[in-house]
């Protein structure tokens, strides 16, 4: 069977989310929105299944909840503001929004359906599409309005068992990722809005991907750049005359002016990457950290002087005292004594800090220069590749631009407490008879995975599928004549595939139907040219082609290709089924 | 293995919507809003892979289109005025919406992906959620905001291939239909809003339905009441002093008076449904039939005197001429002197008819008392049951209550005409070389499926469920100390399954997983007494029923139950499996 009607041809070379689009798994239909055709709708129907039994393998239950959440129940969580929710617009204008994700739903129809102890652990998924109002829909399939995912909600009742519970789920994961044979990273991230204190990122190694991913060359340390920390230079070197640049910025509110104190960066004698860079700037620091620091920074501005500028003209002289916040990172001396008149901030002049030294230090007193709870002061300067291990001696990093494509969360009670899902348990367990449930929630991007794959091995001819995913195993390409004799030879495959009609009677309809459903091999009976063939199905990016070509009539001689594998084998019709498995068996 | 945390157990006698929320299938979210549990998306996923097979069979492919449309797209349409269309509000106010059916969005990727007639037949269909903004959700699953429909949508370009190629899915759904074992109806249909010309409509008995079907006892002849037509009375009967009701109503702007002609109702001497009609009334008239002949007809106003006080008030004597619109049923003579001071119509006085004679006979010239291409004059009156049938001479029609859970719908080019969906055909179909494509759209709906079935099967203890789409199709319930025997009867059952694994190797990791995805078997091992167990076994509906009960550890004999064929049998262990699977063959 071909399915006629989405195929196109390769033209030029091309990314691999236009490859999609011309091999005709999909069509974009808005910004940010996307229509599966067969071929792809094949591919994320068998990330389904495989999704589906790791899922069931750690003993989840698969529900479908509604796409439609309401406003109210998300304003208990907290999470009603966010900018990326698409709200819906209808008859009673009843607050209806489009969800992102369900933890508000689930956590509310858990807290109505389960009431003790004992029928924890629960652990229930849903495979279903997710809508966010992305601002700049971009890159296909990797950032798109509306996307399947799948979302996993654990619950438990003591920290301990959620403790235990995560780690079957990280089980689950890893079996799942290795079936792929895609090279991933599992790396420690930041819980940020979703709440919670243990979290894993899964990537993809791409050039296309908006995350930056550290990896250690020397032991198993991996974390997003968000999170990740290099190792800290020898105490000696925290001394008042490391030379160091002042960026200055400024407060969301236009009212605080942030000064940044951090060792002098080393640049190269020709930045390529950031050739006008050779003031302080924020591409020196970690955002994530100041952020964490600071979370009013305004980390739209760089320039200083823009900041000082603002900041000047927004606070008037009058008001004391004026904000001045003073980071400094560990490396940097407290309140060096020219921090205030610092050289290496263009666009200072005295005048413009008519702040009184007094207000100036009472001020600054007010920011924090170590996180707390932590001890030691920062680490401000950005994470680059080259950096040394913070986990192992020896280690150096690696920063990797990768593709998210799941992650595991431990909620705790994020969720369960404002919404008040509660079990009774035993006094021994907690003294007052109940507990909020401990939360966990697990999502893997089935959208974002088919173009996340398609971008890991496609190649200058079109695409590349793992086995477990690809839309057909196998495509049979007959040359001009060689079409009724490319029926037997389809028909050869697919008795060995893995769907054989096994039994007769009233069973054989449905036995039938689940073979045809698992039917793995593709005859392409258009009338096109061997060649045009032969390209589309680079395109397609088929694990194995078949190609019945000039030695096919006089010695049924096919040739079999596997452009992943770099093979091309001219064999015998017997021996094709074998060669066919033995190139499977190895994608 | 038990789901756990999803199920309840029955207290009272309740309707089918209560059954299927308290025996774990659904919940109800919002109003007209539902999560699935794992019970409900089994029988959703079985009817899914139920209607892929018979797709399949007629060669359709599946999609999987965005459920967000836009505006714009139909505004070419010209369906985007629908009050139920649900509107997103999204950060650019870009007119997005959530789709209720897709023809726009599949004429407008089939526009842009077919260009020739080669190409062509093209069998596109998808299984998704669509969405409408009911204004009285109810009857939870058959009248939802939210729901899952199998859309699919066919293209040729003849229209007799179009004719075939709605036959082909005709039989299909027959198929599809005798597969469930249920009674049904295909009743011919009006084409409504959709356009086209040929239509029917798939219906389940059901007092819980909307629709209203009539069958002739005698010949095949179904329609919905909408298009139904009885046998007409013998022409001698088309005289003027046929005694006549008028009933009296007006236009949607208020401003033409609307009088209606129709034999005087035999109303029985207690007319318990409707005791206050001694009047004229529209519940006798055939609401479909006047709304052909006169679209703007106000069917909200059913009270002529109230009727002739607002045209009255609303159109001011000097407006020459005053709009009255006269239809005849096919009994009455057309303008009998008697019809404008009708004694029948209460609250009639002349003071309120000031239109001048000649003015009224003018504008009920502009009035269709026989529809345009239709020689024959209407029958106005309501279909009831006992009326003759129109297409045998000798049956009746009877008037069932129905739910509509499938429609087949032939559109010709109502949607490739607008959107431009044109294909390259050879002189010899057409001179000018291109055509718009035939179309046809074909829905089932699968959330109101399954609340169709349920309604069809539940009894007062509980529901039940055809056997192809059973969540499960054999519940093992152990009694008190039989729990550890009863693992043995599960796995007995469990062998001689479908699913049973077939393969060694690498294979058999997927064909486990396939057969896991098809276990049948659930065992109750929850802490209940098996009473208890019992009851919730009725509550779900499962076919068939093991008890391990008294006679289990003497005699090694359960007890086999089948509820929907009365059934109660003690057998030995041994014999269970074939009792078993007698038993569900017959479902």
């Amino acid at each position: 069977m071909y399915i006629r009607g989405i195929s196109g041809n390769a033209g030029e070379e091309d990314d691999s989310h236009s490859l999609l689009i011309r091999a005709g798994f999909l069509r974009q239909a808005y910004s940010g929105i996307f229509h599966l055709l067969p071929l792809g709708l094949r591919v994320q129907d068998k990330l389904e299944r495989l999704i589906d039994k790791h899922m069931r393998r750690i003993g989840a239950s698969k529900v479908s909840l509604s796409s439609i959440s309401s406003e109210e129940l998300w304003q208990k969580s907290g999470r009603a503001n966010n900018a990326e929710l698409l709200r819906l617009n209808d008859r009673r204008e009843s607050g209806f929004l489009l969800s992102p994700t369900h933890e508000e739903e689930i956590t509310a129809l858990t807290a109505s359906a389960v009431k003790s102890y004992k029928e924890l652990p629960l652990r229930l998924y849903q495979i279903s599409r997710k809508y966010r109002d992305e601002r700049r829909p971009r890159q296909g399939l990797l950032r798109a309005k509306e996307f399947l995912m799948k979302d996993l909600y654990t619950f438990d009742y003591a920290p301990e068992m959620a403790l235990e519970t995560y780690s079957d789920v990280r089980g689950a994961y890893a079996a799942f990722f290795d079936e792929l044979k895609i090279p991933y990273m599992v790396a420690e991230a930041d819980s940020g809005a979703m709440g919670g204190n243990l979290s894993h990122e899964y990537h993809f190694l791409s050039s296309k991907g908006e995350d930056n991913v550290c990896a250690c060359n020397h032991c198993s340390y991996i974390a997003n750049e968000e999170l990740a920390e290099k190792r800290r230079e020898p105490t000696q070197a925290q001394q008042a005359n490391v030379p160091h640049a002042t960026w200055t910025g400024i407060s969301k509110d236009n009212k605080t002016l942030v000064r940044v104190y951090y060792p002098q960066p080393q640049r190269a004698s020709a930045d390529s990457e950031n050739p006008a860079a050779t003031g302080p700037s924020l591409s020196d620091l970690n955002i994530h950290v100041l952020k964490q620091i600071y979370p009013d920074l305004n980390a739209a501005i760089d320039d200083p002087a823009t900041a000082l500028r603002i900041w000047d003209s927004n606070v008037s002289a009058e008001v004391h005292p004026r904000q001045c916040v003073d980071i400094f990172d560990y490396r940097i001396a407290r309140n060096p004594p020219s921090a205030r008149e610092d050289p290496d901030v263009p666009g200072t002049d005295s005048s413009s800090l008519t702040t009184p030294q007094s207000e100036l230090d009472t001020a600054r007193d007010t920011a924090p220069s170590s996180h707390p709870g932590n001890p030691q002061s920062f680490d401000l300067t950005k994470i680059s590749s080259g950096d040394g291990c913070s986990r192992c001696a020896t280690g150096t990093l690696t920063v990797h631009k990768a593709i998210e494509v799941g992650h595991t969360f431990h909620l705790g009670t994020r969720y369960s407490a404002p919404l008040n899902a509660v079990v009774a348990v035993p006094p021994e367990v907690d003294a007052a008879g109940q507990v909020a449930m401990q939360m966990g929630c697990h999502g893997i991007g089935l959208s974002r995975m088919i173009g996340a794959v398609a971008a890991a091995l496609a190649d200058s001819k079109g695409l590349n599928w793992p086995r477990v995913i690809t839309p057909f195993e196998v495509a049979v390409l007959p040359g001009k004549g060689n079409e009724e004799d490319a029926v037997g030879v389809y028909e050869g495959l697919m008795g060995r595939g893995r769907g054989a009609p096994v039994a007769v009677g009233q069973e054989v309809e449905l036995g039938y139907a689940a073979s045809r459903e698992k039917e793995e091999v593709v005859l392409d009976d258009r009338d096109r040219p061997l060649g045009w063939k032969m390209k589309d199905a680079d395109l397609v990016g088929y694990p194995v082609v078949v190609v019945l070509g000039r030695r096919w009539k006089g010695e049924r001689v096919v040739e079999v290709q596997c452009r992943r594998l770099g093979i091309k084998k001219e064999v015998e019709v017997e021996e094709m089924n074998g060669l066919v498995r033995d190139l499977l068996d190895q994608l």
